[in-house]
């Protein structure tokens, strides 16, 4: 694995992903539903946004398999797999806000090893790998940390909706809830972006996708965070194939006894 | 009343409110505890931005009164007074996410005419008045227009989050939620925004301070929405001073019947 060539790679995915998504954002030209039993929309923007990942790594590295969002999955050679989500967030899409982003990961047998999360019209990137974690912004880089966060009393929760838990998960989450100093919603990727970079200590969300959070595991555990499914057990080795939609990632890692016991009561 | 001024005004009001919150963004410097009932931050990112702003005003329109979110208000003798919250979406900002803004109002004693939303970090600014509505980004400024929605069913509802209503609230919002496409949560200021941008239905939310809304009541206006209380009351006229709290805003006029109905169910 040549390090230096798949982080060039990443930023030039997102670069493709990029260009075919910020043109109709805010501007939806058309929504699909894919989901016959509820709403699940797609845009235009996030099928024409792996397409254009696609086809980069179809030239690029063709020996490399792909777990995309939106189209099938291609078996690689190289033991590589990209995982991509266009756009991750497509609500918050839909609804005009800056919260969405595009999800980028490269898993070995082990499971994502570098990640990244894009957000075009802000213009930053979160990446997370055997580099460390840093944030691009306006042309300037800069290293990103997990805080330390001495009790769940001290705690940021964050959580993208309450309609994404069914009762059960919701009455486990409401246990840490209470407990947590506050509860931001509507937070989807920057939840964990945002935990890598120290803003937020604790996400726990279930029924998510592989794809939703193939790259924050290297970039949570980059910052020095810890990321794991309800029960604890990472949730690395599971991605993509066999991952149960769990997640509880903190910043300070001895926060997730506390929160995993909240959960578990 | 000069429109021009006020309008020059407005933005150079923006850009010292900017310079004073943007070191502080993802680098918190200090959270003090202002409700001891509760947990309401206050940044010294938001103290700051006032005090630029009501020195802004001092020197170019003492005349005018100051009603702002951190500071005693100041009668002025002309008729008029600045409406100023300098961050809005407070959570948000904690956590650190890009989904807070400036808000700035300028109201006569029918409530407020010219409103702006300001998002430094993203670099955007929405701004309504009698000039129309639309959003200036990247130094493009484009007019903008709320959405036609043919029924509740086919809308986009927004609002920060359920821990903001009490039970009897909550229980009206569902009523309008059940009958909604989907729900956004976690929007603040900008689920406002996005009603005058078009990409967002209806706003419901209760508890909110003036500061909190006055600049949405002249950008959704003139962007071709409607906004009430939840009794169909015209909230321009209260504010700053004699406001409720409740908020419904729609891009399509026609739903704010459905939305009412079904609050008051």
């Amino acid at each position: 694995m040549n390090k230096n060539r798949d982080l060039v790679l990443l930023e030039r995915l997102a670069d493709v992903a990029s260009a075919a998504i910020l043109p109709h954002f805010r501007r939806l030209q058309g929504v699909e539903n894919k989901d016959e039993g509820g709403f699940d929309p797609v845009t235009v923007a996030d099928k024409a946004a792996e397409q254009a990942m696609r086809e980069l790594l179809a030239s690029d590295c063709p020996e490399d398999g792909i777990f995309g969002e939106e189209y099938e999955a291609v078996a690689g050679r190289s033991g590589r797999t990209w995982v991509l989500d266009p756009i991750d967030g497509t609500r918050g899409f839909m609804a005009g806000l800056p919260t969405w982003g595009v999800l980028i990961a490269l898993a070995d047998a082990q499971g994502p090893q570098l990640g990244m999360m894009c957000q075009p019209y802000v213009g930053e990137r979160f990446v997370g790998g055997p580099d460390g974690a840093w944030l691009s912004h306006g042309g300037e880089r800069r290293a990103i940390r997990a805080r330390a966060c001495g009790s769940l009393g001290e705690a940021i929760l964050a959580a993208t909706g309450p309609q994404h838990f069914a009762p059960a998960a919701y009455a486990a989450f409401q246990r840490v809830a209470d407990q947590a100093r506050m509860v931001r919603w509507g937070t989807d990727c920057y939840a964990y972006a945002m935990v890598a970079a120290g803003q937020v200590d604790v996400v726990v969300e279930c029924g998510l996708k592989p794809v939703d959070i193939a790259p924050f595991v290297p970039l949570v555990e980059a910052a020095g965070g810890a990321i794991t499914d309800w029960s604890g057990r990472p949730i690395g080795p599971t991605l993509p194939h066999d991952y149960n939609g769990e997640v509880v990632a903190v910043g300070d890692p001895s926060l997730l006894g506390p929160v995993l016991d909240a959960l578990a009561a």
